[in-house]
């Protein structure tokens, strides 16, 4: 049995138009802020100059991650590599939060509340109504998923339920050939795949963060264990410095 | 047995670095120009203006066509949809004339020779020698391609011969789910795919040019034959103009 024989690439995406805003983004469709394009061709110039050349991509459905995946990719010359796409790997549904800024909620809620909602591992916000501004009810993008599966709002224990589907059936299947998997998702769609490769407690989760464009590599053995826990950033200054930005999310 | 049920739409790459520079491009994976970004973003804009909003993508392993589609469907909001890339959707190779300029290619050899090498359906140019510096032979994109298959020149007859199994194997699948299909591709295997779908004789599929980065609507038949012949450009005066333009390259 060889040690470490699969590579796997975690990628989230740059800067957002709402993260600049401050706002509670979700499954809103938002693009990459002039930054965050920024932010994505330096990740793929990262993977360039790391010689970690991707062979297939995974993404989301949601735009700020496609974006950051094209860019990186177009960066790093592999913009040519097979692409699959799942809603399983979207960000956290922030159910009736979406659209809302974090510190008027954050005012409005108090602090513990607040963190509740944003942190806790199984307590999601209130639900979505299908017809608000912010809901994704009728955008064809999620037309074939039925009404009891599709988010209404997640908890970060629900992202896992939802994703860890598609780790098993579709990426770990391209690793098992031998494929260098680049998976660009979002904040929480990752947490939730760190918290399983990592074997993180619900408890140790909510302190972790992970920056924005910044390639997060994983070495994994043949039951697709991280070799090093916790993987390496490909820019563990920046990273370092970024993890504790997104620490004072919501305390503007 | 409906009529019109199949919606196929193809899309030439927007203007590349070298089509700017008047040099024989091919195989050799060229960026787009600025020029060329907006023709994607402009072609991306009239699909969404026609309402008319491509469900999969088709492209080549050339950056060219995988950029417009990027910029295109972005433009058009439908950047999350499922996509799939072929070599055999790839730009015609141009053998021993790849990185040579037209212009001088013209002079060199004469108006026959060069309008031989340039339109005619069966000859090839000279092979294009695995070492040069145009040759692609140790890209990785082409190494799942075994040797006896991998083109080292083409004339259009060749293109259609490999491009029309990814034809039949993997886009008509797709249109007969029902999809709107999207194929972003190059002016020559475009055109082996126009002259398969319109019947176009050996001899007139000299006189036709694609316009770049003008999305190119079919209606097909449920035998997948164009219930019009030569389909409908979303901007037909931008395409009459930009035919002429290209029935002009080569001549600066």
């Amino acid at each position: 049995m060889a040690d470490a024989p699969y590579k796997l690439i975690l990628l989230r995406h740059g800067e957002s138009e709402w993260n600049a805003k401050n706002l509670f983004t979700g499954w809103v469709d938002v693009n990459l802020t002039e930054k965050g394009e920024k932010e994505a061709v330096r990740g793929g110039e990262l993977l360039k100059d790391a010689g970690l050349l991707p062979d297939v991509l995974h993404t989301s459905l949601q735009k700020r991650a496609i974006r950051t995946a094209n860019l990186a990719l177009d960066a790093a010359d592999r913009g040519w590599i097979p692409v699959h796409r799942s809603w399983r790997l979207n960000e956290r549904h922030y159910g009736a939060l979406q659209g809302k800024n974090k510190a008027e909620t954050l005012a409005e809620f108090g602090e513990e509340q607040f963190m509740t909602w944003r942190r806790s591992y199984d307590t999601p916000p209130p639900e979505l109504a299908d017809g608000s501004e912010f809901s994704q009810s009728d955008d064809p993008r999620y037309a074939h998923i039925p009404s009891e599966l599709r988010p209404r709002t997640e908890c970060l224990k629900d992202v896992g339920h939802r994703m860890l589907p598609y780790w098993y059936d579709s990426i770990v299947p391209d690793l098992a050939e031998g494929h260098t998997v680049l998976v660009a998702a979002h904040g929480n769609s990752l947490r939730a795949l760190v918290k399983h490769l990592d074997g993180i407690s619900d408890e140790d989760i909510t302190g972790l963060n992970i920056p924005t464009g910044i390639p997060l590599a994983y070495e994994l053995d043949a039951d697709y264990n991280p070799v090093t826990k916790g993987g390496t950033y490909l820019d563990p200054e920046a990273a370092k410095a970024a993890i504790q930005a997104v620490a004072n999310q919501g305390k503007k």
